[in-house]
């Protein structure tokens, strides 16, 4: 293996450790909310270090493998993938410490998770962010495809959530604090869905070398303006 | 001048023309609310395509300089900066979007915005954005961290907001929809400082070279490890 092929390959296994804690931590901070465990919304809270330290190893080693080994085409673009992936992998750790926090608040409340289903939302976009990662790790792009075409269920899903929590809140005024919760519940996991989208994007430009994002046509238009030196 | 040279003088002016983009929206969207103006709202949404196919134009840019040149030490943080500002600065366009959107549903409710100091927080998000730029263009490291100070002015801000909003809403729950829509506009302007502190941070790596994130201690924390090959 050349030490190139070695540099990558620590990247690579870098960035797994980090989706193993995101994705456990997504899972806790879901688990902390809907069987309102206050030692699964704990253990988010101490995790987050580690992702906060791991973000910044991974740009080290990202920018390390740039700056040694000039690397090209697919190398190159494996490499500013990871500096995105990197990026939201963080924003996902962050949004499962916001969904913990959220888990502490309701718990002491009455029950009213019947309200919405959570469960359903946050299976949803569990399995959007196992399928993200799975798809960096095998380069699949069918399956990042995918993730692409999940996002709009839980969109909708969120959509009917804040109409069923603003009439909760509307029935009763006792009922807002908690139907707030459950709103900021709801909408971070919309949130931690986007930050899935966006790898699943960030894969597609690394296997495919195309740009994804705001639709195809604009995919073809990243090369330097001629006029604009 | 240098072909690099040039190549870099195209990427630091798109960066420049997406920052003035972004500003823009950001500015007029917090207009729309404040105003309930109607034209600066669709403004907004007219000028997000724009916003977006110029952030394909920058990666494109970043990505061709590292191909072409091999920067090395700060030519090198520069670029990994841009690619970094770039994606902040889009979901900083995605946020001016859900502010006139907000405002859009504001408009024709009745005037309750001194329930909450919106100019006020609109008014301290639109500096940070404005001094995370001015801090980037002009590689100004201490006009960088005093973005990270003003981040707990806008957090503190938006917490007096939210409790507000929530006794707005238990008083009358007629006003539930209302508080909501002046709920997210709060929200989405602290996610917006939020994207200016990001900015700060990453002008703090490619100035000074040290990285900031998650506070300096594990800044020095960004070397390959040995043991992990």
């Amino acid at each position: 293996m050349s030490k190139f092929d070695e540099s990558r390959e620590r990247l690579k296994n870098k960035l797994l450790e980090m989706s193993s804690l995101v994705e456990a931590a997504i899972e806790c901070s879901i688990r902390a909310v809907i069987h309102k465990d206050q030692g699964a919304a704990a253990e988010v809270l101490k995790n987050e270090a580690r992702i906060n330290s791991i973000e910044i190893e991974i740009d080290g080693l990202a920018i390390d493998l740039l700056a040694l080994h000039q690397p090209m085409a697919s190398s190159l673009r494996f490499i500013v993938a990871a500096l995105k992936i990197n990026t939201n992998l963080e924003r996902m750790g962050d949004l499962s410490v916001n969904i913990a926090h959220s888990a502490q608040l309701l718990i002491g409340t009455p029950a009213a998770e019947w309200i919405v289903d959570i469960p359903l939302i946050g299976g949803l976009v569990q399995q959007m962010v196992r399928k993200s990662l799975d798809a960096f790790v095998s380069g699949d792009a069918d399956l990042a495809l995918s993730v692409l075409a999940s996002d709009d269920a839980v969109d909708a899903l969120r959509t009917t959530c804040y109409h069923q929590l603003v009439a909760f809140m509307e029935k009763d005024p006792r009922n807002i604090r908690q139907g707030l919760n459950l709103l900021t519940v709801t909408r971070t996991l919309e949130r931690v869905a986007d930050h899935s989208t966006n790898i699943a994007e960030d894969v597609l430009f690394y296997v495919k070398g195309v740009d994804v994002r705001h639709n195809p046509p604009a995919g073809h238009n990243h090369r330097p303006e001629d006029g604009n030196s």
